[in-house]
């Protein structure tokens, strides 16, 4: 074998000559580029509504919905600031549209999902047909649909209404794949009645000619009621994990699989006095309060949280989730392309203190 | 509807005020996460073998394989320089190993191929199997299975071995989950003969109880004699695509799908003075150059080609590829990631010059 | 070319010949075994519920459920008597449980559907879980699960109760795939509340670890109320089929499939007047009237239709549809195996008269 | 509770009132109907290529390919008799093609398989590629595809040619779906070279938008050479089971799924001495031994067998295998239709004597 030891002068002469051909030594830099686990940049955070909603709602006062196509803040991550990201693959906003306002319609590759946060007269059209947005609905907007917002005046009892947008804009970019278009006019041509969606797929029952195709479930609004509905059946049927609480994944009826195809989304109920064990997975995950008040420790943080508030999970941080009254959690993340790739990798913590030793579940 | 016609100054204040608690205004960014049609910093480039072989061989005196864990030049994409990145997701590099070394064995969840490019006597091992390494040779190492490297010493007919490291590195770290660990020896134990994987699933015949799971090719080596051997067979019966020449992709013989989970890989066939039509996706792709030299044109670059050189195409730019004499290429890219979640999009150019207009296919 | 004008004395001598070694000749039989289209022994038939349910109730007198173990009128089709069967791969029956009776519990690899027809008090329970039966729930007994079914006393309420069984008993049989086995008790042990299963899986919501495997829905009751909401609504949003009225299908929520992997199961909604166009498929189907009156032609066959009345169209018989006052039918037949297997085959005829050339439409 | 103690012929005298009205008492015949176990009208049998062969050749002179369109001996099992059966669901049959003739061009939607006994000069046409039949190869019709087959002149080398036609003819009979067309003219025309669709599919790898659909390989041939290369390597590998001896399964490489929807295919090696262990499963299963002589016990039977012996083995029945030199087995059953539908059981015997007690392995 030959003598191999060069000296580090020797090594940066190299290091500067191959740079110039675009080359570089890949051993100076394997253990960042494959770590022992995942070392993320996106860090821990809440937003607390009550810090935020002045802020917001001023908003209003600066920029019209039509001016600003989308009147949104951005919620940045703040190990990510800059790149409008609240996860590395994820962004998460708070819209405001206000009594007789439009957001204009257009369309993109990315995926939305809309969650309701507060008022009421709001609603949003997707491909055709318009749903009435309240707060605790879960709404989608699929891949590549016209979609518009609008809200009623307020003589009709249109109220500030205020949503948390999710979308997958920084994984779209990263994949180098977003297209979009506007639509021609501020709205688009309502085809069916409200409700058409719904009553086509919600019923555990479909057309037998329906021709969905996508990769998107077709009911586009899953309302409150419902989903809160099922959480208190099975709550009250005594099923309770105790890392979960009762946590129920929303479902693209003509697959089974997620309603959207890059993001996961989920609701769960913690019960009052409820203390979970820690668990963690690789998909980061965005939480918004619809009821009840508790705390989360993410790592080494803890946040308490109330109604309203969004926080952030990042990636194989482990997490605890405790309630203080009868607690309901949306959620999302990126779960959906971490399973479809062979990414997804979680572990529950099965110690009595609910830390305790590692119980290691490669899914 | 209110006076919403703030000045810039209060903007500004504004624009600051919600920064100190991470929130940005969308309406300000949204043209650049929303963008019409990808706008990729990833630049067309190429590696001439010629210009770069030198700098390979060179790496061996410099240090040695087992220092070096990989002794691997990076090909890093000139609008990435720093990323270790040759697209926005995957990673390239051109590793070297000599005689009588070892690369010694690890595991990660970074998927990877190796595309054997020049030397004979290299083997690598994995799962408990050794395959010899030959030129043109699509080689996989699934994500998470014990991996070494070695090569025979010179007196049993050991030659410098050079092959193409196709990995999905910036996507795994992107998606913040990536893990790896060390093998406690050098060298795995063998536990199969070598040929054993192609025997069980490689001649369009499996095991009744094979048990193999997974999203990765049982088969780990394909062999470049009987690729070349299909290809050949289909141009001798016409198949040749006025955009591809004829082009063939790896499949996985228990799902027919790709070979790996995020990286699609091909070899194609382009007969001396062909001239290829246009065509453009969003999956940015890498190509290795078997044998033959010719051209390509991506976007407004022109690079000429010849064997052993690797070049690159970016998402969206339109490529058009040509012979002088009968060439194969091997290429990769993301596309099983843009398929699964339903961002592949690509468009033939249809025009009799080759461009012309778009004849879109959105996929 | 050899003379081959052999006799048909020869000929016969030759098939008495080799039918001694098990062989016959398949150019005697070749047009009758791959026929030019399907020529089933099944026909035409109807069940008039005024016809027969004094029959259902009289076995009431005759035999008590216990000795029966399941007391029910088997429904032969007229072209396949002494085969139990009233589709070539299709069972149905008509089963009578009287207040306070008990039909003990078992298990077999038929899958069986319960469409309930009359009467209230009767409940069913399935691999630990019981549900009440009320007419017009579509309830399933997935293969190899405990089941075994009840009524309340006529003091709790309990009326004679009468269902339609749908099972796949002539397929499994024709498979030579049959297992079946007793519970050592008459009833099973009830493992969770009323309602478990829908509350987990009928709200467009699955538990997040909910396991639930095979290829049956977990749905095990889908109720009339709802399945009626939904084409009560789609009615109303103009969604009316000239073939099929406004029909959907049922779905397991967990794979977008069929609830049964033996067996279709349909609702649907014929508007007062509604006169269907003529269609035919490979899937020979069995109906049972829920609500209204109207009348069906299948092939040469007409017959007036009311209330509870079962009636069943064989294989690639012409179907047309007719409407009295708003009907409501309930279907099942075995198109899931047809097209798993690739063969299922539909026409729609449309001409004006419902009849007309046809418009060939292979699935 | 009433008094059902009905006599029997107070019974009797319903029963033929309720005849009358197509309508059976389920309690008299649900043991029947509801087996225990599986209880086959199948049986073991064997056909001796020495005791059959001379009435095959014979047939050549009874009639030509021609005039018989399929110039076949179906084998009957003896306890389907009349039925064209070698199981419930499938069909066998030995076909003689002289020299010079040809079996004219048609289509059906069963599919067939081919395997090719003894002869060389034959070949098959399917879907406008022609392919050369030599024994040991697996040939395929897939449903709906105009084939038809022909022998070279005697002058080209031409031999009779025999070879074993699988058929799912019963199957698509029960399930009242078959169609069935001839060609216009006698050989349909041939569009592709001959080794078209194996260099296209053969290689584990594909045409990059090779646009298959359907349910059945592209692969139409799959050469014994190769079969029997995979067999010697895996054998040589140490990879024996002690019931099968090394077993594979033909795949269709754009699925990973069976060559076929409703047929599974295999191919077996026990080497000499070889004494398998019992196993038993629902899928009836048809043998055709294609090179070396032993025995197997079916059930309570025990046949000798030897090259080009035909054997089957109904469901449920155990089954044990017994090679006095190296011999080589090919093997079809309904088992893709059986998995598909959730039906397929089997148990491998784990005593030492290779019965001993059950090791119940549900599938």
């Amino acid at each position: 074998m030959k003598n191999v030891a060069a000296n580090q002068a020797q090594r940066d002469e190299y290091y500067a000559r191959i740079s110039a051909k675009n080359m570089a030594p890949l051993w100076e830099s394997l253990h960042n580029l494959v770590p022992r686990s995942p070392t993320s940049r996106c860090a821990p955070a809440i937003w607390k509504y009550n810090a935020v909603r002045a802020e917001i709602m001023e908003s209003g006062n600066l920029i019209s919905a039509a001016e600003a196509v989308r009147r949104v803040l951005v919620l940045e991550n703040p190990g990510l600031r800059g790149e409008s990201s609240i996860t590395q693959t994820l962004y998460a906003g708070l819209q405001l549209i206000l009594p007789g306002e439009i957001a204009p319609s257009h369309r993109h590759v990315q995926s939305a999902l809309r969650f309701i946060v507060e008022g009421e007269g709001a609603y949003t059209s997707v491909n055709g047909e318009r749903t009435t947005m309240r707060p605790g609905d879960f709404i989608i907007t699929p891949s590549w649909t016209w979609h518009d917002h609008g809200n009623v005046h307020a003589a009709e009892g249109g109220e500030p209404v205020i949503w948390l947008d999710g979308l997958d804009i920084p994984f779209v970019r990263f994949m180098d794949a977003g297209f979009a278009e506007n639509y021609p006019e501020a709205e688009q041509p309502i085809l069916r009645p409200e409700g058409n969606s719904f009553a086509r797929f919600g019923y555990n029952m479909v057309p037998v000619r329906h021709g969905h195709l996508g990769k998107t479930s077709p009911i586009f609004n899953y309302p409150y009621d419902r989903s809160r509905e099922a959480l208190d059946h099975l709550y009250r049927h005594g099923e309770l994990d105790a890392w979960d609480g009762v946590k129920l994944r929303y479902v693209d009826p003509t697959t089974g699989g997620y309603a959207m195809p890059t993001m996961a989304t989920f609701m769960q109920w913690l019960p009052a006095g409820f203390q979970g064990k820690a668990y963690r997975s690789t998909d980061a995950t965005v939480f918004s309060v619809v009821e009840g008040a508790g705390s989360v420790s993410i790592g080494k943080e803890r946040f308490e949280f109330g109604p309203r508030d969004v926080f952030v999970a990042p990636s194989w941080l482990p997490v605890r989730l405790f309630a203080n009254d009868d607690a309901v959690l949306f959620s999302y993340s990126d779960r959906p392309i971490q399973e479809a790739l062979g990414l997804l990798r979680e572990e529950r913590m099965a110690g009595a203190d609910g830390l305790g030793t590692l119980s290691v579940e490669v899914v």
